[in-house]
């Protein structure tokens, strides 16, 4: 088992990445010192899966684990399924020196991670991600949070987990699609951060895609080193943290104009990269043979590229003016300069979708 | 107008406090360098009284206020009137840059600051206390949140508002009763932290209840500097904050029990005081002589002293093993060792119950 640490002073707190390390999950958080009356929460889709493996862990590490489950799926990442995790952990008895376990994908940790965040004021919470776009991503850094009807993650707060525990081996069960989007936002930090990653990938896609376990303990780890370092620096995106939104933008508008429905959050990731890649390029930052690695690493990755014609710029536009990050109907838009290298560019929304084109 | 500091490292801010003081509210808004688009959340009893005023204040330092208005009532904070105020917000158009001014009493300052702690993952709050209860106690030290029907304060967050307005003028119009259930947290810094506010209220009491001005003005400057040196030890009261509790768990259970209908905070408070002195006489911490001039100055001050006669030993216990600083059936119950001295005991709810007979 690796670990990585996250620094952020006193919030600092590990990041363990391995393959089978599930049934740790008791060990570690006896290490806490945090009372007995625990709660996972989790969906019902990883329930049936892994949840009875993690309640044994904890009861081995004689805790008293209560399980909440809510439904699977990003539309029940809301205030009434959030009313509904605070009314269990009351009825579990759970108190201020318990903890949550948010064992699944992001719509878990986001919503048991805002629940942990905001119960009692604030209980400790660990993340146990079930999918790749979790264990590089959403379980790590604080970011917490519901959807509101207007927009993605509008109601939230920034908290950090006590420790993030991230089991390469548990992506065996995740269906490819979702195994394909969360490629997407590996893909990102090879294309922000890292060309050495950007070139393993390269190198090595079928062998990630084959779930070689020591290989997705690499990028794996790689991933979270390279996510630790932007939030030790910026931990409530001030500033820097938000060249973690590259692609994001038009991402979230695209899931938005489609009621988060047609698109995984990775798959309109990819398309948004897309375009801020070829926004770069209109804008003379980034050249043309960079933007044609990163589309063709996201084609062989089985990700979709291009904004879908039925979409038109003017309702592209409107969605990203409600974008929290959005300030008097213009973003500060993450743009490349080459693979690895990126450029904060003040952008209103209208030449955001007339560059993209 | 006088400034009291409250120092907790990057998020320090002032106290103003002062007689008329709330025509200041967009100057000092605009100190902060916050957007243009703002909200002020109030309620409907304060909104005739306050509300233009605030808002002309706002206009005249060039902002763009947006009124959000709830009913008025410790019953409307609950995750209806919270989820009310997010969509009023996201009308508004309120964005990471804006600001929610809080213009109310306890109610309206905790879920409007539960509001914009977690509105966009926290955007600044502001609190114009209009009450006496709110000017030296809730509206300083960054407690927010609502209640779940298992009990009070149940959900929330720590966020700091970037500045507290205390008005004295805006206490003529609050109900005497009100005034009065605000005068208890007054004396409960005296018991806790200071004797020589003790004294001045055993001296004064009758022009503080007559509102004058300026002893308004050092009384409650007085609080603010006790609560600011507080907090500042202690943010999120892990330990010695929680002294600020004397009296607020055997208050907080009688509330609960009476569905918050019977006794207004102050009033609960006034009772759990004295009990809480009761039971630190029984233990052998403090003498009896203090307990009588605390006693007799919360008599005076028109306040309930009695835990009443149809309200049970078991119901009471029962009622604060919910409490959330309850943890395995016992409490780090906040004694006094005399006037201005206190010290923790950890107890079981019976025995709370029982030695505060």
């Amino acid at each position: 088992m690796e670990v990585v640490k996250v620094e952020i002073g006193a919030r600092a707190y590990p990041i363990y990445v391995g393959a089978g390390c599930l049934r740790e999950l008791g060990a570690r958080l006896a290490e806490t010192r945090c009372g007995v009356r625990v709660a996972v929460v989790t969906n019902s889709t990883i329930a049936d899966l892994y949840l009875a493996r993690a309640l044994a862990s904890l009861s081995a590490a004689d805790f008293e684990p209560a399980a909440i489950q809510i439904p699977d799926g990003e539309e029940h990442k809301n205030l009434a399924w959030l009313a509904f995790v605070y009314d269990k952990l009351i009825d579990a008895g759970v108190e201020r020196g318990g903890a949550v376990v948010a064992l699944g994908g992001g719509v878990v940790g986001d919503l048991a991670g805002f629940a942990a965040a905001t119960y009692l004021r604030g209980i400790p919470c660990v993340q146990l991600p079930t999918t790749l776009l979790a264990q590089v991503d959403s379980a790590i850094g604080g970011k917490t949070g519901i959807n509101h009807p207007a927009g993605k993650n509008l109601i939230g707060a920034f908290a950090q987990p006590r420790f993030v525990l991230a089991d390469v081996e548990l992506l065996r069960t995740l269906p490819r699609r979702e195994f394909t989007a969360g490629l997407a936002e590996v893909v990102k930090y090879g294309v922000i951060l890292d060309p050495d990653l950007f070139a393993l990938l390269e190198d090595q896609l079928p062998a990630v895609q084959r779930l070689d376990h020591e290989l997705l303990v690499r990028v794996v780890r790689t991933c979270c080193t390279l996510k630790a370092l932007v939030v030790g620096e910026d931990e409530t995106e001030s500033g820097y943290r938000a060249i973690l939104n590259f692609g994001h933008t038009i991402g979230h508008a695209l899931e938005s104009l489609t009621d988060y429905k047609r698109y995984l959050h990775g798959e309109a990731v990819a398309i948004g990269m897309l375009a801020a890649a070829r926004i770069s390029c209109r804008l003379g930052l980034c050249g043309d043979a960079e933007y044609q690695r990163i589309h063709k690493l996201v084609q062989r990755s089985g990700l979709p590229s291009e904004i879908p014609a039925d979409i038109g710029g003017e309702p592209l536009a409107l969605a990203m003016r409600t974008d929290k990050k959005a300030r008097g109907g213009a973003i500060n838009f993450v743009c490349i300069e080459g693979i690895g290298k990126t450029r904060f560019e003040r952008l209103s929304c209208e030449d955001i979708v007339k560059y993209a084109a």
